[in-house]
């Protein structure tokens, strides 16, 4: 919608249909969590735009409803089925494939239930929260720890729900430095949530009203259980009609956002993206980046040569008082794009030490011993990490030094951090192995 | 003292001497008018180190009450005086001024009264406190608007002090765009801060064991007046050793911190620095440059090759609840600098909408007409603010075009900040406006 929205913006005469599977469009994913949260709030509130707004007062051909299950390129077609079963077909003279993601759903006995549920579209968010208005749900097991899960796990327990998380790795954050991935668990530990790491869930039962979540040694009972291992690309339409798919099956576009077939774009969680440290392509499906490449499409549609740069992996979610957050490479991603890496974990402070209340900052940066090139950061604390962290962002886009991030002029005053940001004193300490 | 303990800790044998005018070495500046808010601290926890665990614990051999008054740099000498009135000498193989900045007192009647204040030195400091300890002080009159007089308010004011501040000037911060400045001046009046824009001060007058401010037209009653124009370099005696100056007369470093003279290196306060936006040299007295100056020279006195980029001019300060963050140039310091700016107002929200206790957040940004880049940034706003301001700074050091900073991967999540990042919502604005 953010392309449709901005190419009928800046071309009015444009005609733009859109078509959509469900009869939601515009609405914050990304708050879900802290509606599902509150239950004084209705979950209709996270619609940003209607239906109805995008058709009368945008004039956009939005049509709810309708699946798209063919495209043919040569012909430039798009075919499919509505709501109703009745077949649609429309040409195009450009194509946008924003399919999204979904989420990952393994395999197992009782996946189906009623009560096991994932949260990704809007669908999802009001059937949780109108599971837990219909039913006393007392215990949710989480299963996998995806950004969405630990974001829930704050969400249920805000409604006095009992969370258990289960997953088969033994480790609660693999990509997460270790040191740092402790203070996740210890603030989950804290305000509650029961972990169960290193736990293969074999299948989930209905016995009695209650749901079971069964591994090989063990059981957790359950009112509710909620599917939290990460999504997957929508791609599949496009890989039957042909186009190149890139990391993780999602579809491969450059940096105008083409796919691999002409006048056929993509962009959102069902595509991929270059990453701005590797140069190779990544997919990191996660909403600024969705709505950067939708404008990008709008722009090039309408003739225009709008490249993007890429993506640096900067992500941030709270996990109860903690703020977690995250940009570029860790050890293992540097290695495997060939790089030489070498990491420091330093712990600092929010503020400084004469003005009251700061709170633990933990960072963890990783350079490259053979180019001093930065790579990644990550951080967590219970102040400042979330934007703090951008600061390492912006020196992976201009691909800065170790050695010249360290001289960056940073923010201080005794309110807001030491004199040397947390960052900083990584660096300074990184600087100082990469020798 | 960092340029000493580094020098030492890197060389163990080297000897060092360090003259200290007054007998207070190592103290949080910075952090004085928070410890002044609290009648319940101690303004002696600002020491971070004592003058004898510097002696004792790295063997430097600090001389407190030792001011150096000529420097005699062909026969590399330095004499001055003890504070009991002792000559002394010391030859030297390299020398460092870091003499620091002073408090600008007028030249007025009545600005050597007691009761009329600066806030500088944990001398200064000390005097504050102990006479709104001594005095039954109910009114303070704040003249000039500094960031020290800024955060002195909120100090004032946290002890139930009456505060009025007064400035000739009829524009609250004329540094700052004036959207944000009406920000500020709102939260001091809104904080009960009587503001006397356009205030000419002629003298300050004891009267009946009270002060009075006047001005042409106006007077103001105190029973303390504190001076809060700013702070000028202390480079008498590096200009009477014939060394060069620069901006301010601020003396003059090159990227080493090496001054117009051999063996002579400047850092803190005192001295100069490069631009990194201008390219030119300016002087920003601030904290972080000062400390990284000192462990420059402390590395290349023993032979290193440590270069300092520069500075971007970052800053912030707290105003009551306001953060209040710059970075690179305004409009007239990118116009003097021979640019072509151009610059956007933009009001954002420190959290995305679907979650609760957002603040407003204005960002005011700064790019070159000519070559597209981005020059600089303010911020004003009661969350993140601080720490955002980071993410300009970075891109000022990189140079970045404002195309290339509109493509960066910042943060998101809900209790965060909005999708895009309000620094980005400005320079997409920015952009546009730049063609």
């Amino acid at each position: 919608m953010s392309a449709a929205s901005r190419a009928k913006r800046n071309n009015p005469e444009l005609e733009i249909t859109v078509l959509e599977k469900t009869e939601d469009v515009s609405y914050s994913a990304c708050g879900m969590p802290y509606n599902i949260a509150d239950p004084s709030k209705n979950i209709e509130e996270l619609v940003v735009r209607s239906a109805g707004a995008f058709r009368e007062k945008q004039g956009i051909n939005l049509l709810t409803g309708h699946t798209a299950e063919t495209i043919d390129p040569a012909n430039r077609l798009v075919s499919g089925t509505t709501s109703e079963g009745e077949t649609f077909s429309f040409d195009y003279d450009d194509l946008l494939i924003a399919t999204g993601g979904s989420s990952i759903i393994p395999d197992i006995p009782g996946s189906d239930l009623p009560g096991v549920k994932a949260l990704k579209s809007l669908d999802d968010g009001r059937k949780i929260k109108a599971y837990l208005e219909e039913h006393q749900v007392k215990n949710v097991v989480i299963i996998g720890m995806g950004y969405i899960g630990l974001e829930m796990c704050e969400a249920l327990r805000a409604r006095g729900i009992h969370v258990s998380m289960a997953k088969p790795n033994p480790r609660l954050l693999p990509w997460m430095e270790n040191d740092l991935a402790q203070m996740v668990q210890k603030e989950l530990e804290d305000n509650g949530v029961q972990l169960h790491l290193g736990m293969q869930v074999d299948s989930i039962q209905a016995a009695d009203g209650k749901l079971q979540v069964t591994g090989p040694d063990s059981v957790i009972d359950a009112d509710m259980v909620l599917f939290a291992i990460g999504i997957q690309p929508n791609s599949a339409l496009a890989q039957s009609a042909g186009l190149s798919l890139g990391p993780d099956n999602a579809i491969a576009v450059d940096r105008m956002m083409k796919t691999s077939h002409d006048h056929i774009y993509a962009a959102g969680d069902c595509a991929d993206a270059y990453h701005v440290v590797t140069g190779e392509k990544a997919w990191v499906p996660l909403a600024l980046r969705a709505n950067r490449a939708g404008w990008a499409v709008a722009d090039n549609v309408l003739g225009g040569k709008n490249q993007l740069q890429g993506i640096a992996g900067t992500a941030v979610f709270k996990v109860f008082e903690l703020q977690v957050a995250r940009t570029g490479l860790n050890m293992k991603q540097a290695a495997d794009a060939g790089f030489d890496p070498v990491q420091v974990v330093i712990k600092s402070r929010s503020r400084a030490h004469v003005y009251p209340g700061g709170k633990d900052v933990f960072v963890n940066m990783v350079g490259d011993q053979k180019s001093g090139r930065l790579l990644g950061a990550q951080m967590v604390g219970k102040e400042s990490v979330a934007h703090r962290i951008n600061a390492a962002a912006v020196a992976l886009h201009a691909q800065m030094t170790v050695a010249l991030f360290c001289q960056t002029d940073l923010s201080y005053a005794p309110p807001f951090g030491p004199v040397w940001d947390p960052l900083l004193t990584a660096a300074n300490q990184l600087l100082k192995k990469l020798g």
